[in-house]
């Protein structure tokens, strides 16, 4: 079996960043951190990529030997190249698959793949308890009813995306506000994840139930096909006469 | 404009229960409450139906007269007689709409008309805040982004319902549960509407953010045009030759 | 009651295009013949707007002023402005109803909405069958199990846009091939419909069952509320302490 | 890997009555056909179970031990057991896959675990081309945007079914009518196929692309965890104080 081609893009600033929490938390990024716990799955192939690299870490070569892109970004999002987005979106319509992260809700890829504002209502620490509303979904598998994530940035509702295909897991936060945390959508011949934990300043990454989620959403974005060449009309002869 | 003619239908049983808290509550049952509100509304003519009425107050005749059929049981849903109940089936795929209010999830007719079980979490005393996730939806008019019920019973995930076709309201319970407490559902030429609130011992249909979702329900679920005879399976001549 | 204010757009170059076929059809252009029908409607006023008037004749003040609206474009879609097309976007997301029309599911609007490249299988000169799938929905209030469309363009499956919300038309085509030709999609405070027939050299827009649906679809996108000012991610304190 | 233990019930009556055309297709019951070509697939293990043998060949046992139930029921759906209907909706909300074949569209159990009449438009002797219209789902892998089926029962809209969680293929037929043809839906911990064709008068189920589907279909269903005990309502403490 192939192994899945995942790459985990990070911003990378705030671990960088003098005094800022996440250093501490995730002092070489927190995409090492996903990429490592990724890496114990035999049937799965992680590396990484930041907004810092060249063409952010995104050449052609690369998006066209990602099977699944993974998405965190929250300070900076607007420093992504526009023409960069509109590849990826390009490789999504054609299958590859997306996982969006905690503030990657405003991301320019995940605003483009919705059409709407992503908007959301947020509070910084809270206390959030996962629940599974859909257990029969394979990125559910080995979750318990609901999990807990000690600390954690609320995230509320109203949260402005297109209704999920699939609402796996709302979030409860201790504050008083509800959460859709765990939703799919296909796109063209791609699926997308969007998973709501993981503020950077909270060591959430390293919560086994959250590695779990982020594993099963790889195996279950990963395309079984992907089209090649450029996305097209076809104006065929008629089948029947 | 002709009105919606709606009826209510209640076990009311707990509030004529010696010293049942309903009774206080609810002293006429709440069915009375519910068609005394709506009567407010010009465009609705409600009457009131029990279990313990001669057909359980539901006639073929009332039946047939009936737009839209709210319904609230708890501990008495197994004396409700199948019979009756296929015929209010037979209603909702011609078109008749159906309200469901809180732990009518358990009744025959909803179980009939989703498939699964409807079991769920639940804990008496609680509070609630009820959040909006859908506010372009017609049953969200006029609701604010969230809305408080003090004293609620706790009815939290999984809940075991097929995947609404339009999820409307979350519910975040101070205990820790999260529900989906608004969804929506096509069956025939009917639409359905579930809305969680509504715990017999305390005073929630008097809450007017609750008046007003059950009222804009009731005219969602209002049918645009009713089946007449028995469903069938048509076996036409082909159109194209 | 207050009129639902619906601003029909057209590209309206065709129909003024030397020789073609859509000038003997629509000599005024589309779009009158979409007003004058939806005029009829009492509780409807209508007006037009169209690519070569000056900003598109999508002012600030006519987009304030515009409940829904309609979009039909074909050749020109590049010649939209990127600026008007993200304040469309932006008064959807605040709750203004959009419908789009046939070709415009290439438009640069409705391709924003959706996030797909909603490119689809295409054929001049074709027969359609449109069914309902959905008889619940108000959409297709008064439209019958089927209706027919003499000549249309074909349009087919694979149709590259997200899960709709509703799917209440299917399409079936003389040459072999089907389609969704009526979907629903919610997008923050607004509701899109798309509705496939209507191309621009055959008289579709005079049929009445498709002018039913048209007008139906205005009553069901039209706003039961509209926000004001920016859309922003609200920071509130703690509900609960 | 343990293999997925698939049971294919079929009605098994037509084939073997006197002088019907499907005894000349399938003269062994299609039954065997199904378990045949699934069973060249190493990941499946498949057994067959039909409507006269004692318990219909559903016991307790039997049903404990399959992960993947296929039906095909046609004209004598009344003769199955309730109480058997009882307990494969019991097994199914616990995570047991189904996969419902063309006629059995009207089976107890599908219109159990529907809600609804299932009914639809039909007329034997036919041609269909069914195309895909989610092509990211798994169960479309490996299946070209569309096939064809030579000679095939016309199954046409209204099909009274709720709305599906992915509609994925959908059905042209040359008489005129559209159906959609293969739609899942998520139910408990359990999941659903309905795939349309499949007449016992025509070799459908030779047909490379039809049993690609089915082959599909039960790696789709099969469910990753499945529950034991009675499924109940839980009443926990609280989870916050």
């Amino acid at each position: 079996m192939e192994k899945i081609r995942v790459t985990v893009w990070n911003e990378f600033r705030h671990e960088r960043e003098e005094g800022h929490k996440s250093g501490k938390v995730y002092p070489e990024g927190l995409h090492k951190v996903i990429a490592e716990f990724l890496s114990k799955d035999e049937g799965i192939a992680a590396r990484t990529a930041t907004l810092d690299e060249p063409l952010h870490g995104l050449s052609d070569e690369v998006l066209d030997n990602t099977d699944v892109l993974m998405w965190w970004g929250h300070g900076y999002h607007d420093e992504v190249s526009d023409e960069i987005v509109k590849k990826i979106q390009d490789r999504i319509l054609k299958g590859m698959g997306l996982i969006v992260l905690h503030s990657g809700h405003y991301s320019k890829i995940f605003r483009t793949m919705m059409g709407t504002s992503c908007l959301l209502r947020w509070r910084d620490g809270d206390r959030e308890r996962v629940w599974c509303c859909k257990p029969s979904h394979p990125i559910a598998d080995g979750i318990p009813e609901y999990f807990e994530i000690p600390e954690e940035e609320m995230y509320g509702e109203f949260f402005d995306i297109p209704e999920p295909d699939d609402l796996i897991f709302m979030g409860w936060f201790k504050g008083g506000e509800v959460f859709r945390s765990g939703c799919t959508f296909h796109r063209g011949h791609g699926k997308i994840f969007y998973f709501q934990p993981g503020h950077e300043e909270y060591p959430v990454y390293y919560i086994p139930e959250v590695q779990k989620v982020i594993n099963n959403a790889v195996h279950w974005v990963n395309p079984q096909h992907r089209l090649d060449g450029e996305l097209f009309a076809p104006n065929p002869e008629a089948l029947e006469k």
